[in-house]
């Protein structure tokens, strides 16, 4: 059997911490540094020779000193001879820009998978890819986590009374459907629609929400534009409360204020990504991954140590 | 015969334009933005199908933006149908980690060499790469230009009186001798040296550099201890004025100020990584490349032009 080995770069300290904490390991001894000019300096203090690595690193922003941590911590990895080298991503960056769009649009998604194989990784594990086509964007095998049943357990436990779970879009309907199921609850969809060019979309709300207590569920929350329309467009339906939840918390721009200003009464969201102390708010309560990634790593760890993969 | 096309991303448009009008052609119309969450976003406003495709951008300060901006764009050319497409990065960073200088080390230089072939350049054009070993990390033709004689050539049109060239260490001697040999004067080099660990080093001078105006020469000058350090060594054996150049003014940290207090009468630069305002300086001359990058590229055009490879 060999060492696991759990280390991070700079996106998620604390949820690195947390899961070898659960895993019950010591975090891996390294430092991600800046040299004065801004290049990244990796310096790896124990061994890895012969280990199944395991590196902790969302692509948030920012995204681009992000990734580059990652894929330089990932070839300091194979350089020192890790038997296995699995990156664990639980946001993964770049992905709504996974096809083209637009004409000549670049397919961001796939690039940054090619360039993690090509650094040397061996296994990815992320959570709530914005579209699941992007396993198939790499041909190292993928485990993909979701964050759903921590989000429903949560809402689940307040013991809400006539629930209905809404997706603000259409892309989201399985994963509002997933979540209903577990509250037992039945789903409404968010069906926006632009009359003419330049003129404001129309929130439309297919299924009953009157009287309801709405539960808005998405993957990744950004500008926070759509769902603070959702939300008010759910009130004006006679929706009695409204939550918002999603994964990915990235809350960039006016996403703080939007949320303050809107008809949501709570977003919960998980720390796939870290809420900076400006973004911490009363109206916005943080799951923790940890058990769940920590869980995804021990069953990886166990199966590389069956398989004679790399041995 | 294909088109030629010259894009920029956003380290050095004004040395894209000098390109372009010393080509006399357009420069490629195309936008490198940033969506809300810092994501970079390429638009490519014209077609590039079929067209021999040059893109500069030097990997300079913030240098993991910079460099993911041209991987985009180089995978947005890629999926639109580019005849070929060669990446001129004037100022190659992450050059000074090539090699394992600890133990467990990245090879940072190596792994951006393969990011770029991953992302699909078929050609890469570069300046004074700190170790000409990093030609032999790509798989693709590598165009190897060098900052010496047109900065040799600034040194000529001064008229200056015994002149001896020197090289700040070991490693930038064969250097010195091309730039003494195009102005007819000897070389002298700086070998440092610590006596004891934690004890400031010793600069030793190896030749004459009595009376005489001393150019010292390097490739990168970045936080600029060692040239200010040098010049003062230099005054102290009595050189009479000491010019420093080199090719990449990367100038972190302190280095604006060690050469203002430096014994440095002028320090001369090129535009492979162009100058901030707050960098900008009585002290320092900038010399452009455009004239040799531009001759570089309509050379490669032709070269491309007459090859079959990409047809
Ligand atoms: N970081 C980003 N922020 C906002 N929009 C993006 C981002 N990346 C890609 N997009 C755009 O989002 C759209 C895809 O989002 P979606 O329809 O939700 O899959 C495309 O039009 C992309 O150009
Ligand atoms: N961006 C950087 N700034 C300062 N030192 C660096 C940088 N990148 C690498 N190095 C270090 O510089 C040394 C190599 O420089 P050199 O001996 O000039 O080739 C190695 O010890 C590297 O760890």
């Amino acid at each position: 059997d060999s060492t696991l080995k759990v280390f991070t770069c700079n996106a998620n300290p604390d949820l690195a911490r947390e899961i070898v904490e659960h895993i019950g390991i010591p975090l891996g001894d390294a430092e991600v540094l800046r040299f004065s000019d801004g290049e990244i300096r990796v310096k790896l203090n124990e061994s890895v020779r012969g280990a199944d690595v395991f590196v902790i690193q969302s692509t948030s922003s920012p995204v681009n000193e992000h990734l580059m941590e990652l894929l330089i911590m990932v070839d300091a990895l194979k350089r020192a001879s890790a038997k296995s080298i699995n990156v664990v991503i639980p946001y993964y960056g770049y992905a709504r820009q996974d096809r083209k769009a637009r004409a000549r649009d670049p397919i961001t998604a796939k690039l940054v998978a090619n360039l993690i194989e090509t650094a040397g990784a061996h296994r990815m594990i992320s959570m709530d890819l914005h579209a699941t086509q992007i396993q198939g964007f790499f041909d190292i095998p993928v485990d993909h986590l979701l964050g759903v049943p921590i989000l429903a357990d949560f809402f689940a436990k307040k013991n809400l009374k006539d629930i209905v779970v809404v997706s603000p879009d259409h892309g989201g309907v399985t994963r509002a459907r997933k979540m209903a199921e577990r509250l037992g609850a039945p789903i409404a969809i968010i069906d926006k629609r632009r009359p003419e060019p330049n003129v404001a979309e129309i929130m439309n709300i297919v299924g009953n929400v009157d009287g309801k207590v709405a539960i808005l569920i998405d993957d990744i929350i950004d500008t926070a534009g759509t769902i603070a329309l959702a939300a008010n467009a759910l009130k004006e339906a006679g929706a009695k409360e409204v939550y918002a939840s999603c994964t990915h918390p990235v809350l960039s721009g006016p996403a703080i204020e939007r949320i303050q200003n809107s008809q949501i009464k709570e977003l919960v969201v998980t720390n796939t990504i870290p809420l900076s102390t400006e973004k911490k708010n009363d109206k916005i309560k943080t799951l923790s991954v940890a058990p769940l990634i920590g869980e995804a790593i021990v069953r990886v760890h166990e199966e590389l140590s069956v398989s004679k993969l790399f041995d």
